[in-house]
């Protein structure tokens, strides 16, 4: 486990730990030598560092998509910290802890993963019921399930993201029984716990968070849907109904052709759980938003959200 | 009140009670006289009535947009059911009950009312509970917001359907709380009470459920601010800060400016606001077409769904 | 095998054949009877058939769904063609030549199949050829490409629409490998020839033509995503890129994701999947309207093409 | 009142004047020290000022959204002027004329309130009059009538630029009446002069022109609307459907809801304010944009035009 | 010239006056004989003509298209009149009196053209007077420019419509040289004089108002383009910029692309001219729905307007 | 003929050879001496030079749109090559070869007007095979043909482009009469020819490739149009069906209004243009930005295809 965190160094301070290197690039020195720089980061976020004598040599060392024990010290420079460094020593990947230098989920997913389970019991369908216990029961999928990460950016994108956005999706459902007691609430749960499994396929989150070939070829979408119609199709006697209508969930759950589901909700329970999953991302956007803009009134514009957020007075 | 519904007439029946006449027109019969065919309603539908004497009569006498107490019999014509009329009275309309001729929410609106004010206690904020005592201080207000339909058409579209529109938001709202912590909770639950006010002042609901000029120049969502405004004004001390808030959450509840907001929400608040209203509104729909269709496995086209709707096996 | 179709008959004819039945109603007549009208169809077009005695016992027996031989005669009745019928027999559906009540290609479906087959040589690659093998090895799925219909409405809505859709593909294509010497054509071929498969479980075609349930809840791009993944996992060392570029242009070919494509092409192999296809329905609208509007020189508005289409003069 | 303004300063002149501080930041120098970059504005431009004495004492003193007096001299440095700053001396808000920092409309602000009101006589219609009239009868009101700018940036952000606007778009009205004689040039001429007196509370102008808070929250149609609905309701006996059709105007001026009206105009009237107010905007950016690229034949992509514009030759 | 018009036509008058056939159908009698009915409209509107006897051969000569002398009386029949028919003689197309059968501009049109003339002293502009001289010095240009309408339907439909239209935009057009100075009035009033010219060649009104094919395939900014070109090319050292810059204006008075112009406006009197054309062609719109709905609050949704129209009271 | 192009340039050697010069600038040397920059470029790409005595009476020599002998030595600098310039001289435009500079379409331009002319004789309509010829007599057309670009930026921006997408859309379009025998083929050949002939007059590729003035205002689906009707004139008894028939093709090519088509195609040859001339443009765009991205997966996001580009791996 690191110990010196980037966003924790101070001017003065000697460093001597491990770092991902992102980059790195040769510049020139007014004498005619040349130094080097590296971009280095941890999951609390980036910081530069410069090896004044043999770039030449470091730079062959130095591969981009490497984990590096780094010993120097912090100095500033023009308004911002950077390391000088006198020592890169490359460290194998496995000798890494991987929540070091990806961002986690400020939840423990363990705790996570058991506020899930207790919605199991709500699933009073014996079909639905064996479809979550044969994802449940089989523990490499667990372990996806609890660490795969819920975006590549914006929302969730952290560490036990997805887990994270399918419990809060749950927690926020659970009005529903009582508002709406036409819904059909066990098929309504099912859907949420399934509806972005596909992601554990679509996202790589070993080094950094990124999407894999078939992530961004395929989609989560289309590869939640092939999961779910396999395990489906284990079950002996599961209906075809109920098969078609999870599966539709599954295939409509971003409400609208132009976010990527190839058809639209056609029934409540398909339409809610696109809902649950629109306003749990909207809302995360909003507090991260507001969360990193401390004192000002009007944050920068947002991308997603299509607007500049407001910071109300906190009484 | 009335005892004979339209909707469950049957042929051979004698009928003698009050409808509502929403218009009529004089026919010519083969042998060169004429006949009057008059279309009435209550709540529970629409039938037409023949009279075959003094149709010039009658003409003069049977004006759209009055009740009449109607003696007759029912016959069947083509399939469909129709009055043979005998006699026509004119009734005034202070001796209508107005829940025979208008739908109604299903739910008791006193119970309504009761379970709305339990959300009062959650508002911990002193000028917010003041503000709704404000509003809930009014009988006027509270018979007008008891009674008031949530729209001319679509969904909620009977007397009470404000309320019960209100009321569903409010518990669909409570797992909001426990989900995201950082929320505040009593500036939602006033915004919920107060987002649709200026419905009150946007439909006439006394013979039908029609919008009133200044609903359809201004609008609810203009009407209620002003509402909001005023009544806020009358509070001594009541925060600037506090105001906007508020204000911006009347303003934005539609979501998005082809909506008829004139600006989009600017932070967590008011985008629940919308969703809640958003969520609510469309799951009538759902619910609404289910309903009525059942015994098909796909409605016909929904206008406002934008598809059409599948009825899932029961089992 | 029918002899008298709907489009051939004339006024005066004696009328023995079978027809289709697709509604019939009741109707009062001046002396207080009634009579029966009868919404019959075949291929060709669709008649009214009018029953003047019996009515009552008639209906119990005319379920609208079913096939029944005909006697009777056409008449002439407000410049229209009707028959009036005689005597009326059901008819159990297995004797019946569905060609006779279904719209059919006008080109031979062996004919297409056997130029469809040319190509599988062009498929130099002996994977893809590999999975092109293992559908057509497979008489049925053979059986029910040939027959399937390329669409519902609007183009190749007909008996052996989709393979003459496919086919049409097919023969566009072959100027692209000359013009493109970059474009894998083999890769092409292959993404051409299964594209839509999907559709043969999209459709019902027995009686007439129209969506399956798991058609519109899940749709041919989602179902023949499947069948083809399902096929290449059966096949030794798939190559995993190949696999998932080729599912890629199945997702994709629809081109944009607001007409159900979850993905848009993203290699020139699966943008040209793409045009040919919109392609080939266009022209396909375009011939049809102007085949049926010969005379004229602006037809109706076109709801797909959006637009009104011109009859150029023929010299 | 200044005399030496930004765009006029040359190399080699000596400085003495106010300037507003809009940001500084601390630069290293080679030799280790450190100096102070200052961005000073006022109406006429910006220009960065250079402090390589005590650059540590003067940052805690320069703070940004103050006045200073600068000591110092001008330099060319890579092509552009910057201030050599040797005294650097802070000036209460109190002592600045407005009028140095924040740009003015070209026309004389008392000129143009004139000519605003040689319309008055024009409104015929007494409820209407007495409505302005209680408007500029209000010296606070007409001051910032006369203050306020039209916008925040692209068009008419400058001090009177709501006047500026308004009074062009009267201009613009006068050939409406003998064009159009069916239209209500009273009710018209009324609209055009409330129509956006929101903005008044929407903008600050006293250091730099900005949104209020107020502003981004609610904007200026919403505040306009409650002004001018409140001095409505001082008026006895205004009648209510006067009031409502001069709402509905100061609601639709945007003429569309994706521009922030929520409602769009429903009569000629509410139209032509509408159009009015489009044209006025669109022509000052034509003009502005014409005005600032003398010399070139095409302007750079104009954001808002959402085109280059054509400089004609001019003969 | 007709003296009995469609809409003055009474129950129980005699006819005698010459109708524009539309349309015949022929319908059975109880008897098995058969009757005509007749579609026959002026200027004023359409009516329904029955002839009882000789159906067959009257139908031979009563062809849609041409004019016919109709004797018979007015009767009425469902709440609307028709017309019994005894004689029906054709009458040659030389003797009609087209403005008996077309609607016509309310305003005169040698008034009209009279008004236009006084704008030409206002382009002081030796070579735009040349090209405005070179359309009006030819006569059948002049005679076509008077009559032709403005629009196939929807606002200016009519005889003279498109003289009315440009003759409106240049009353508009007096305010803009007095707001904005900087504008090439006399370029924008070419402009406006010329812009339509197309419309002579897109539409056909000598029976009906109707398009031509030209009309449809090329339309009117393309040909009025054309004609403007090529009048260009036949004045001497006409400047290369004002010809692309007039041309431009011509291209792009729809104003945007979706509408029609290839291009967008870019520069301001090109924009001016759009909003103009704009402008006048919606008032008028709305002054016809207001014109034909006397005695409502609202009108009917309005196709192109997107809106119901409000009446206002008049005080 | 130039012997050293910007792209095979190598640190160390020297170089003497023509370079277009698209900008310059002075910059300060530590020693308050300046010197100059030199922005250099050929059709293989673009390097800096540094001039580093007498930058002052350089500059006023070095005029950015003329062409230099470059003497000097090529340095590397920060990663990049850079010139160290030692001498100057201007070169006559008259004395540079054009394709030296301009970017050039990897087909001999010969051999594609050779094939283009193959097309001429399927061209079996007499009156479509004047008109072809009446342009390909004409040998200053046929020089511009050759030679223009077939766009500014994104695909076929080259010498040479405009012809060599035009033999593309042909050898496309060899496939569409074999399969749709419906399609008036020779229309179409003639369409595909003529279709962007206006764009000889839209750009200027002497020096580099840009817009003309009339290009810009007027764009080539004008100029085209002007110019095949213009040659269309000459050609005695034309019909005026073919004539009307061809320019609605190329006014239509683009396909859609918004893509600056002022109608859109309305006859299956003109829908058949568009497609021919959209996929050509796309297809190109594509195998470009694969060609220039070898070695990655992804390539960035292309502005135009709206996506970014997978580049499959080859086997």
């Amino acid at each position: 486990m690191k110990k010196q965190f980037v966003k924790d160094l101070r001017a003065g301070q000697t460093v001597q730990d491990i770092f991902y290197l992102v980059g790195r690039e040769v510049r020139d020195r007014k004498d005619g030598s040349s130094f080097l720089i590296l971009a280095l980061t941890d999951k609390s976020g980036k910081i530069y560092g410069k090896i004044w004598d043999n770039a030449k040599q470091v730079i062959e060392y130095a591969i981009p998509g490497n984990f590096y024990q780094i010993t120097g010290s912090v100095k500033e420079y023009g308004g911002a910290n950077e390391l000088s460094v006198r020592d890169i020593t490359e460290i194998p990947v496995e000798q890494i802890a991987k929540e070091d230098f990806l961002p986690t989920s400020r939840f423990n997913s363990d705790e996570l993963l058991a506020e899930l389970k207790t919605y199991f019991k709500l699933i009073d369908n014996p079909n639905l019921a064996k479809l979550i216990d044969s994802f449940f029961a089989d523990n490499e999928f667990v372990e996806q399930f609890k660490t795969a990460p819920g975006a590549a950016s914006v929302h969730h994108a952290y560490l036990s993201g997805l887990l994270e956005h399918t419990v809060c999706m749950l927690r926020l459902s659970k009005a529903i029984a009582n508002t709406y007691p036409e819904v059909d609430y066990p098929l309504l749960v099912t859907g949420i716990i399934l509806h972005d499994v596909g992601k554990i396929k679509e996202y790589v989150y070993d080094k950094s968070i990124d999407h894999t070939f078939e992530g961004r070829l395929l989609g989560h979408i289309m590869m939640g849907y092939e999961m779910v119609s396999t395990k489906i199709d284990q079950i002996p006697d599961f209906p075809a109904e109920l098969k078609r209508v999870l599966l539709h969930m599954i295939l409509t759950h971003h409400g609208h052709l132009e976010f990527g589901s190839p058809k639209t909700p056609k029934f409540v329970e398909a339409f809610l759980l696109h809902i649950l999953d629109y306003t749990d991302a909207r809302v995360m956007m909003f507090l991260d938003a507001t969360e990193k803009n401390k004192g000002v009134k009007w944050t920068e514009y947002h991308q997603f959200l299509e607007t500049n957020i407001y910071l109300k007075d906190q009484e």
